[in-house]
């Protein structure tokens, strides 16, 4: 059978090997697994979660509440925006989806930082779209500017804030000068995936969506319940945008894109900002452990305003040796290898999981 | 902004009302509401996988396994095929929409019955290709041959079997002889989002995903946890196909489609067939009332192999305005006014809802 030929520059994504797998490969006990490969909520998620979601359990037969009323209002109140400037997706992949195959097509471009989230250029290769980087793996606004400038017909421009797999962040000036000077006909997408972290640390990272939306009507800001309100697995994430951008994406969304206990459990979590506050504040506190040890072996490492940090090694060590030492005593974290980079991303976990992730990587080191 | 042609032809999909709207508009008390518009199973789903799901519920921030290892072992074992001739879906809608984007494109055409499940046209304006229907509402498969044969290019063709909203279902000896006629490289979908019900009523009407992938390696097959397994607000489907279809459409799967919850609960889902049993049976005890119902009053019906049952009005009725005298008495049932029919689709409930659906239709009638 003949398939269209978009699926031929696709291959299937390789995600974190699964706990299961570890303790099937290496023989290592389950229970002593330490997992920090996703960036995954080492504290679980909000006890009201939990609760709420617990209470709806007998409603899974249920299709959930497609215009998903509750949810839109609730967050259009905490950013000061109206609900339709609101649109909800699987994950905030899915509206990197719906912002790809709105504005990319095989005659326009896209254009992302040489190394960011894997997900802006898998979706971009399936709409046929050219695909642009910047030569330097972080962030660089110039080197954006430089390329956007020598191309025309650059559809989509995405910008990772903080950056995930790096960890770095732009300061919010720095993204509306840029902003500033491109085409109100480019869709700006401004994934805000680890917001909530880089807000914490250092307000200048800040972006706020309502001012970006009014200022810059080409942009979209994307958010997660995935990362600090600890629902990974509920796979839930938003975008604010301009209400016209917002009804052109709605319109590739499918009825019923989350489910009744996804909905449930992102109404609740927006309740409860107390366990966000914990959960980022607890983040830096630990790893600052992680940049002193770092600090005290000489190993370079990216300033990180996210809930991860990211090891450079030297020319003198293998990340792909690293890491699977590390998983062979049950230590899973991630080999930035395949982004063609000598390094590992290590999710900061809780205060116990970290004295071992740090034993551990001392004595493979 | 200037948005992709494609979205031209797109618009917002039209959910039924939530009971909270029906509340709201019609101040009917929240307890005295009968939704019996989606299809949902009125028993609700197993109680093993509630229990499942809830010893999950700590999990919610864990993503999911996205090999899905154990639920596609499970469902190989229940088809005797393999693991790579199975894929999952966030419903089967989203293997439609692979199916879709895997073969159709602007200058191919697909085709479907007149009336059928509306997601089949829907992803396939998306993909920019042709939209062939049959004449006749109901599959018709001298009219599906003669369409075929006239047309060149017939990237992808829709079975619904049985068909959803209207309820009829063809024979597998048929629905073979069909598959014969088209070509190898046309991917036929067999969609068998109610097969469970009509294999129970009728056993002309099974079809068995191995025999079928075996027979036509250009058929896939379409199997859902939202109708007899009772999850449709899960958001579960899959696909069973040869190898190399299953390979092509994964490439189009984002990874963690489901969520971790979705996950348990299919996997525990599938190991209590009892409840299917359970669900199945009742639900045609229940129809015969509502057959019984039709037939004293000279009401006509589509002889239904699903869980829903299809009236069709007479030139002295109008749908819509007894879906909208029966929604203000509580019961929300589906108007297929929008299929440009003037009928409605009614979910078979259980004895007491439809105790209750039945007087009240007959009062308004």
């Amino acid at each position: 059978m003949i398939f269209n030929k978009t699926l031929d520059s696709l291959s299937n994504y390789e995600a974190g090997k699964p706990i299961e797998l570890v303790v099937r490969e290496y023989g290592v006990n389950a229970g002593d697994v330490i997992k920090v490969a996703s960036n995954e909520n080492p504290y679980g998620c909000s006890k009201r979660v939990i609760e709420a979601v617990s209470a709806e359990i007998s409603k899974m037969n249920l299709y959930p509440d497609d215009s998903m009323y509750e949810l839109k209002e609730a967050l259009a109140k905490k950013y000061g925006v109206q609900s339709h400037n609101i649109i909800i997706g699987s994950g905030s992949d899915q509206i990197i989806e719906f912002s790809l195959f709105a504005k990319a097509n095989p005659s326009n471009k896209i254009m992302m930082a040489k190394t960011t989230f894997a997900m802006y250029e898998i979706y971009g290769k399936r709409t046929g779209a050219g695909i642009l980087k910047t030569p330097s793996g972080e962030h660089n606004l110039q080197e954006f500017i430089d390329i956007y400038k020598a191309n025309e017909n650059v559809a989509v421009v995405f910008l990772c804030l903080p950056n995930n797999p790096l960890g770095e962040c732009l300061d919010k000036e720095e993204v509306f000068r840029f902003l500033k000077e491109i085409s109100p006909d480019t869709l700006a997408v401004i994934d805000g995936a680890y917001q909530e972290f880089a807000a914490y640390k250092d307000e200048n990272k800040k972006i706020d969506p309502k001012e970006l939306i009014e200022t810059f009507p080409n942009a979209i800001y994307l958010g997660t319940f995935s990362k600090a309100y600890g629902l990974g697995g509920m796979r839930t994430g938003y975008g604010v945008g301009d209400a016209k951008v917002i009804s052109a994406l709605s319109k590739l969304r499918s009825p019923f894109n989350i489910t009744t206990l996804s909905l449930k459990a992102a109404i609740e979590a927006l309740k409860d900002e107390e366990f966000i506050k914990m959960t980022v504040s607890k983040n830096f506190e630990q790893m600052s452990r992680y940049e002193e040890f770092a600090d005290k072996l000489g190993l370079e490492f990216i300033k990180s305003y996210t809930n991860f940090i990211t090891y450079k090694f030297g020319a003198d060590k293998n990340s792909s040796d690293i890491c699977e030492k590390l998983m062979k005593r049950g230590i899973i974290i991630r080999d930035l290898r395949s982004y063609g980079m000598n390094a590992a991303r290590i999710t900061i976990g809780t205060q116990a999981q970290n004295d071992k992730i740090l034993q551990h990587l001392k004595a493979v080191y």
